[in-house]
């Protein structure tokens, strides 16, 4: 069943009215306060004033209220959502492993879907956990609208986001990797074997992982007393097509760079094929770096240096912060980021003599 | 709610009694045939007589019985489990991308757990449908007992395997890739290109697909006169470190192999790398042949030639039939092999002069 957390919007497919229950309004009334600020309390949100709060969570507990101020959000299905940008990607396979494990250790099912965007079926991903009677949504790398998440926030449904592309609204419980970190110390390992021609292939421009990327690469050029050439910077889908395309027009520049950072390691299987045609070999005539730590990296000919984001981890995190949610707490901070770390392995090499 | 065909066994977790429901017993007396045959019937099982099925389908209806005899096993919660052997590799996520789909279009979620055999938490994967409410279950590259079997028949539970271990009994649906037709390409495409002493390393020798694979590959060779040489032969996991750890000793053999036939493409990644490591070239010096198509085999270097396998296809054939099993059509046969093909790319070519 699910449970409503107010009266006004229209039924997601699949609730039922829980008649017994105050509105939201009864309790905002009692309370002195917005219906707002009662939905906030509802849904774990840490943007109230604790003195507000308590008395919310008091009235709450009073009329009986299965949100995590009453006393538990009760966890109605023992399932939650998580919602994929895509399945291409064997980077999708290690969040899901960490979240299944969490979940599984704490007897929670994961219902497993792609984001969807038509209104028909298959259904919009934001209507999952009224279908699915799931009690929350993990949401990877994908965008969301304002008009998605107040629809999420009226069904009563908890949400933590996953290296989302946008961040609609700073209190939403999200965890990363230290893009920023990732994408500095990589260049800083080209810089330190010799290379001053360095290029990076991002992943899509508009994605907080990607900025935060090449403000990494960037730093490390500036603070290296390297100008930044903007024609060494360039931006493509994460997957081998895209590094290998990237690549090509790279290694065709007069000026063609020593190194290249990708921004993932699909991206840099791409490069390697890149290069092969191109007659370069790596590391030799040149330097590849690419970002994720796929288990794939170390059997790649030659095995491929990268940052490692802790895939695995960040799936578990997430999904431990969900339940926290469920359970009425909150997460201390809305943002976490794991540490991302430089794996060096045989693809990165100081410049060849000539191009020094 | 769970639903429940029979009173005897003891309550799987969750399940809930519909009170008003005759038991087997009764409509297995009213029918005049066993309990078991009653079973089989809703089960939508294909070993029982045409006339007794409709005479049990009969007292079904009468009844108002909620499996697929009765009219329709009603999918009582929208929701299947999808229950897979590991998630290490990115085969599993071709599987599960085609379940995933084919459900959404279908409106159908998708639970995804490994197999945990353990009575604790995390649950056995036998004891997920209970727990999620699920109406079946899609298992896959695992091992079934007679025990599981029956708890989830009991449990009303709808089944459908994908590339099993074993096959506990012929009538349940399952699902797979001609694996004996790949295994055979792979090794006259072999043939054809000249080499006489070639190398298979199969996946765990227990596997269904792995003894389908070997077998193929050894009637290639005796149809082609070539005598099977008991020592070329070698079982290992499916993951890079299987096929490492045996080309290295196949690359040790005073009479080494000029081809590899590998079980998988993670196998076939390691031989790249023991290949490197001995210093010898694919082809040039080792043809090298994987099996599955993963996405990455056209990325690696030199792309790699292999026996693919409709991995997504299977996955949503594998839904499909376990929707229709849920709405009381049987499969027209128990067992479906979808085809496997090869794809020639760059990692095969005649052995060197001196070789041959």
């Amino acid at each position: 069943m699910t449970v409503r957390t107010t009266e006004d919007p229209p039924d997601p497919p699949g609730a039922q009215h829980a008649p017994s229950r105050p509105t939201l309004a009864v309790i905002a009334a009692e309370a002195g306060v917005s219906q707002a600020t009662v939905s906030k309390v509802l849904n774990g949100r840490t943007d109230v004033a604790a003195a507000t709060r308590e008395r919310v969570e008091a009235l709450l507990r009073d009329h009986n209220y299965p949100g995590p101020g009453g006393s538990r959000r009760a966890r109605r299905s023992g399932l939650i959502d998580l919602v994929l940008a895509g399945l291409d990607s064997p980077w999708a396979v290690e969040i899901l492993r960490g979240v299944e494990a969490e979940c599984a250790e704490q007897g929670t099912g994961v219902v497993v879907s792609l984001v969807r965007e038509d209104d028909a079926r298959p259904p919009s991903w934001q209507n999952l956990p009224a279908l699915h009677h799931s009690d929350g949504v993990i949401l990877v790398t994908s965008r969301m609208t304002d008009r998605q998440r107040a629809q999420l926030e009226r069904a009563g449904v908890a949400l933590v986001l996953v290296d989302p592309v946008n961040l609609p609204d700073s209190d939403i419980a999200s965890v990363g990797a230290t893009n920023w970190a990732g994408g500095l110390a990589a260049t800083e390992h080209l810089i330190e074997l010799g290379h001053r021609r360095i290029a990076m292939i991002g992943g899509p421009g508009d994605m907080l992982c990607t900025q935060a990327r090449v403000d990494g690469y960037r730093t490390a050029l500036e603070r290296a007393g390297i100008e930044v050439d903007r024609g060494l910077v360039r931006y493509g889908d994460f997957h081998h097509e895209g590094g290998f395309a990237r690549t090509r027009e790279l290694l065709a520049l007069p000026d063609r760079p020593t190194a290249i950072f990708a921004g993932s390691d699909q991206q840099a299987m791409g490069a390697y094929q890149a290069a092969r045609l191109a007659g370069l070999r790596v590391p030799e005539d040149l330097s590849v770096v690419g970002f994720d730590d796929l288990p794939t990296c170390e059997w790649l000919s030659p095995p491929l240096t990268t940052v490692r984001q802790p895939l695995e981890e960040m799936g578990r995190v997430a999904a431990r912060t969900l339940l926290q949610l469920l359970d009425g707490r909150p997460p201390l901070t809305p943002r976490v980021e794991l540490a991302t770390e430089l794996r060096v392995r045989a693809s990165t090499a100081p410049p060849a003599p000539s191009e020094q």
